[in-house]
């Protein structure tokens, strides 16, 4: 099952690909989208152009997103919303499962617990996927949206047992 | 110059099209988009079909958009986001214009006071755009995006003049 998981932020997104299977899981790519314009509605067309290119060239089975987290900012949280909508409309138009989770989730499925920092995740994505270490030069939205594919890969693989 | 403004709700969004002339407007235009799925990542997919099923049909020269207004209710806030994200995106693909007006801006535009009530605006973009009685039953969002539109025709042609 080849899953990507995507950590939409305000100015930037994360992206990882993985190829899971239940006992194992394997890094295929990751990065940032390329989103350059300082106008905020060219930087929503950059970001649906890269997304599109992104599925295209990988068919995933499964999307995973994060879920927005409010913090005190609403210009921020506006932000991020309409990236959100772009990237959800691009997995509708790909027809692709969603899968959503708050950045809770995502910590307690990583690590057992809610309050787990950032190293803790790194350190559990790195490990689940055999990274090698020159990926600690990788920003955290890339270990973010692994981490995401990961979960969505573990619930999809759930779903699909309860369903069999 | 032709115009369409419009109104993004987090259930439905409306939209007016109107001829804007320095000395008049005319209405064309207006509705609401048609939006029916009830999965939101659908529903992203409906509202960018429909919007550029509108743009092409009318080839606008500017786009207003009201931009967000924060009530208490933050799940709303994110959906209206999602779909302004969308709609910003269409315009950014038909490199169009875009003009953007808080609540309170359209109101003073439209009447001169701010605290302005629904039915004031209404009865301003009736007169302004000369239209029947029968207009009565229309939606609000539809006259809420025509007063956008309006708003959106005297700032660009205020700028145009200024440019000269």
């Amino acid at each position: 099952m080849k899953i990507i998981g995507i950590d939409p932020g305000s100015t930037r997104a994360g992206y990882g690909v993985i190829e899971f299977h239940a006992q194992s899981a394997t890094f295929i790519d990751g990065g940032i989208f390329s989103v350059t314009s300082s106008h905020n509605h060219q930087r929503l067309k950059e970001l649906y152009d890269e997304c599109h290119t992104l599925f295209k060239h990988h068919c995933p089975d499964v999307v995973g997103m994060e879920k927005l987290f409010f913090g005190k900012n609403i210009k921020t949280a506006t932000d991020v919303s309409q990236s959100r909508g772009v990237i959800a409309l691009c997995i509708a138009q790909y027809n692709i499962p969603l899968y959503e989770f708050t950045p809770l989730e995502v910590k307690q499925g990583m690590t057992g617990y809610g309050s787990a920092d950032k190293k803790s995740i790194t350190r559990m994505v790195q490990g689940t996927l055999h990274l090698p270490p020159t990926f600690a030069h990788v920003p955290d939205d890339v270990f973010d949206a692994l981490a995401i594919a990961l979960i969505a890969g573990y619930t999809a693989t759930k779903e699909r047992h309860h369903s069999l």
